[in-house]
């Protein structure tokens, strides 16, 4: 189970997006880490956390100073899902083997490779429908 | 991240499968929860759970008794990863936001049903890949 960061990093994407979809230059729509904390219900140190590696992965851009906040980086349509997701550098979906083997048996000589395997090939189906999951598809469902 | 119950079950479920693969009907041939246990490194309470699991979900079948033990219920062309995927119950891939709501934020109203969506299409998605493991193509890779 990918954990809440997800979730967090999803809502704050899609707060940013709302914003620049309102296609105005105005600064003062940008967002701070707290006005994003009270949005995601959660605290503003989780937030910059994630600014941190979502700016890092090029998907948002911060404006220091007094009237600073965080926008995107880049247009909702060129945005996916799968970038939040990589962005966030979370582990594998399916956790492979890495317990000491017991040499006598083949099934244990050969489960670190097998689930290794089994993991790559579930993190590329996740990948492939996070990569067809558009920013600017899921803002349309926000009433 | 599937945790480690889901390697712990594929390692039973290949181990059982290797057993059935020399097709006899040698009673000794069945596995015992310690030997299961000493095979995948873990303990035998472990792997008495994963029985639990596996045998409610008619993947396995056990013989009671002094000489019983465990084995497959079916053939290993017709068990899938998915299978043991979802006989352990496991969580979501993604999990959904079950946060309050923020009533004054339209992101906070619709993240609920924006996650649970983006949930289900990441469990369909890995659902999918999982189901096209067979577990007699698993064996085919121990050497």
């Amino acid at each position: 189970m990918v954990n809440r960061q997800f979730a967090n990093a999803v809502h704050v994407m899609t707060s940013l997006a709302l914003l620049k979809n309102k296609k105005t230059s105005d600064i003062s729509l940008q967002m701070n880490s707290e006005q994003l904390a009270a949005s995601a219900n959660t605290n503003a140190v989780v937030i910059r956390r994630l600014i941190c590696s979502l700016t890092h992965a090029g998907l948002i851009q911060t404006t220091r100073g007094k009237s600073g906040g965080v926008s995107l980086a880049k247009d909702p349509n060129d945005i996916t899902l799968n970038d939040i997701y990589v962005a966030l550098e979370l582990s594998e979906t399916i956790s492979h083997s890495d317990k000491p083997v017991h040499k006598d048996c083949p099934t244990s000589c050969s489960m670190h490779q097998m689930m290794t395997a089994i993991s790559e090939g579930a993190d590329r189906a996740l990948g492939k429908y996070l990569q067809s999951q558009k920013l600017s598809d899921l803002i349309k469902k926000i009433k």
